[in-house]
């Protein structure tokens, strides 16, 4: 039987998913593709460490060159992440000739359509299904299994760690920084959490996400973000109260030629599928012009879920599968627009006193902002109390400018939150 | 730009639908395959009859052959479903080395071996992505994309018409009469309900996605079936205090060389993924030994959707991507067995004395089945209560010997409802 040869670069969790699902599932993949998987080379920082996957010592190098121009090496897999070297590997591996699988989403989301394009010119193939949601097919759904649709909007829950804390503090009633303590505490967040909670991780993702579904390259910078470290206890009762669960969302919608992103924490109706979405999971929702509104559920992250995404692309790649190349993605097909014409959620801390709620809401009126529904709860300790607004779909502008006016008033303590309300 | 000419037979919601996203969608797929589809023959009952779609006149003939045996046409798609003619019109197509595309769930249920291993014999292709779940790529994801996994475990809401049933059973207090009424009332079932409500449809769509998922043909014949005739109110009621949804489940699980499959309705925990599959929705949830937990979710009929789903497989054909072929499937790789060793929900009326918990318990004790929890309330009118208990996991053999005894007694009116526990 023929071999495929593999060159991995890096030896992390994914790595060692990787070669231990090769393994274990030989058979099943041998019947699948009539070929033989090798590990031939890994790349690791220090050869005389310690492994869970059990390699001949010669595999490991600690020269990515003597994996880049192996003669013998067709397919290489780059799992060390970040966007140095990878991008350097990658670029000579491609025009060495060698198809390449990665999962690495903050090199996609700066450098994907130059290596795409590098990959055309070479005849190779650059495969990245495991750089967003982890175990959870969605690059493939997306360009192959409905790729006779024109998508028109896509909500995804794709970074696990704000999903876990999210759901800390829902579930179990957590402050925000006893949620990121318990996700650090059990691996799920990184010593400085910043590029989770701040938003930037789901950013790369998204913009990976739609560059492929809208065949425009869509760069990071085109989303405005929002992290989640604003959300409040307060934000997470009210939202449960009336229906909803807050999730920090990626999205993305086309309509006519306008496409708008956006990362940011959003109410999610509590009978939506993304609702049931908690902890660690991912999922993302797609709505297309022919199948309509269409979930892909799963493990975002992992040894084993993100191994099995890096060798569904293995897989696809020796099977030959034709595929659309970058060439066709355009680089301005649709306007890149800012809106954000939705419902929001705004509560404010004021004074408890008569005629605060008309003052508010008679600016809401004068901004053209017209009123889902208000609650106004007992009063706190210190005679304040809490007034929380739900808005009808509005553009963001109007709500920044009647806060603008509104954050002025000597009775308005202050402006607790502001969350768009999605309604799917 | 080369054609591929599709000839199609029938001319339903799903074949309009087809037609529609191939016109409204064209310049995505000539974008995406490089070639035209052009519809070159559509199979009709009556030609004079007016059409949604706008096709020219001599398009349309009543005569199959003409498509069957058409040599310019490279792809039939057969939508007219059930065995006969399909059975015949679609070997005679493979014969003369035409790829067709299917929706057909009983005539792959039925003789699906058979027909793949004639499609393989003549180097062309059988696709049948639309049998199973509408416009959800189900069968794509097991195939092709988690092709790496072996399969454990399959749960699916895979029959809309129960799910729309239920789901009005369970949101607006319906009765199960009325609530097929209202399905009837809005298309979602037909004048004779019961192969859906029977769990017929459902056992035929858990056959073909247990047979590519644990790569052996699985007869509608293996899988037990109980449909959803018997729920009444008063069990979905029990459900939700209990905190649980009744969803009616296809599943199929492995362990070992066993394979166990069920169509059944059964408890849903009401914060797991399933539960949020509502109405005419589906949802199939596996479990693969490198992925983990997955679900897709979507629109499991409907002529956009189901179109979508053909449409995918004619993509897929004109791209020629390889495929695993049938002939891999194995006739008894896996020993088929029936234990259903699971929770169960047990409901009983009985007349309200004392000793009568003590007397059942007893014969639940006798019988190995001890209790996770006993519901017992006040009495109904006329003397009698209800009594509902939830079993801790045991063989369905167990609970059928325990209630024979138990329906003997004077004490027991009724023995109300059995239904499966679901725990995932």
């Amino acid at each position: 039987m023929k071999s495929i040869n593999l060159g991995i670069l890096g030896m992390g969790t994914v790595a060692s998913g990787l070669i231990s699902i090769i393994e274990f599932n030989n058979t099943k993949i041998v019947g699948n593709i009539d070929k033989q998987l090798v590990i031939s080379k890994v790349l690791v920082k220090d050869i005389s460490k310690k492994r869970s996957v059990n390699l001949p010592a010669d595999t490991y190098t600690t020269d990515a060159y003597e994996i880049i121009n192996n003669k013998d090496i067709q397919i290489i897999v780059e799992l060390i992440g970040g966007i140095n070297p990878a991008y350097e590997y990658i670029r000579n591996a491609l025009n060495n000739k060698k198809h390449v699988v990665t999962a690495n989403k903050a090199l996609l989301a700066t450098h994907g359509e130059e290596l795409e394009q590098l990959a055309h010119i070479n005849g190779v193939r650059l495969m990245y299904e495991a750089s967003v949601g982890g175990g959870i097919p969605i690059i493939n759904t997306i360009t192959e299994n409905l790729s006779a649709n024109e998508f028109e909007h896509i909500a995804g829950i794709i970074n696990g760690t704000t999903n876990y804390i999210l759901t800390q503090m829902t579930e179990n009633g957590l402050e925000y920084e006893q949620a990121v303590k318990e996700a650090q505490r059990l691996g799920f967040a990184e010593a400085d959490p910043s590029s989770d909670v701040d938003g930037d991780d789901a950013a790369y993702k998204i913009a990976i996400l739609s560059s492929i579904a809208f065949d425009q390259r869509i760069s990071v910078s085109d989303i405005p973000k929002e992290g989640i470290t604003k959300i409040s206890k307060e934000d997470i009762i009210y939202a449960k109260e009336l229906g909803y669960n807050i999730k920090l969302l990626a999205s993305a919608s086309k309509s006519n030629n306008e496409i708008e992103l956006r990362v940011h924490p959003a109410f999610v109706p509590s009978d939506h599928p993304l609702s049931t979405v908690k902890n660690e999971f991912n999922a993302v929702f797609l709505k297309g012009n022919a199948v309509g509104e269409i979930m892909l559920y799963g493990k975002g992250a992992g040894s084993l879920p993100t191994g099995s995404a890096v060798l569904n692309d293995i897989v696809s790649i020796v099977k030959n599968e034709s595929r659309k190349y970058a060439e066709s993605i355009n680089a301005d097909k649709y306007k890149i627009v800012n809106r954000a014409y939705k419902k929001y959620y705004i509560r404010f801390e004021v004074i408890d006193k008569p005629g605060v709620l008309a003052r508010i809401a008679s600016v809401f009126g004068k901004n053209n902002i017209s009123l889902d529904s208000v609650v106004q709860r007992q009063k706190n300790g210190n005679n304040t109390a809490p007034l929380v607004f739900i808005t009808h779909d509005i553009e963001r502008k109007n709500i920044d400018n009647a806060l603008k006016e509104i954050s002025n008033f000597d009775c308005v303590i202050q402006i607790a939150s502001i969350i768009v309300v999605e309604d799917f």
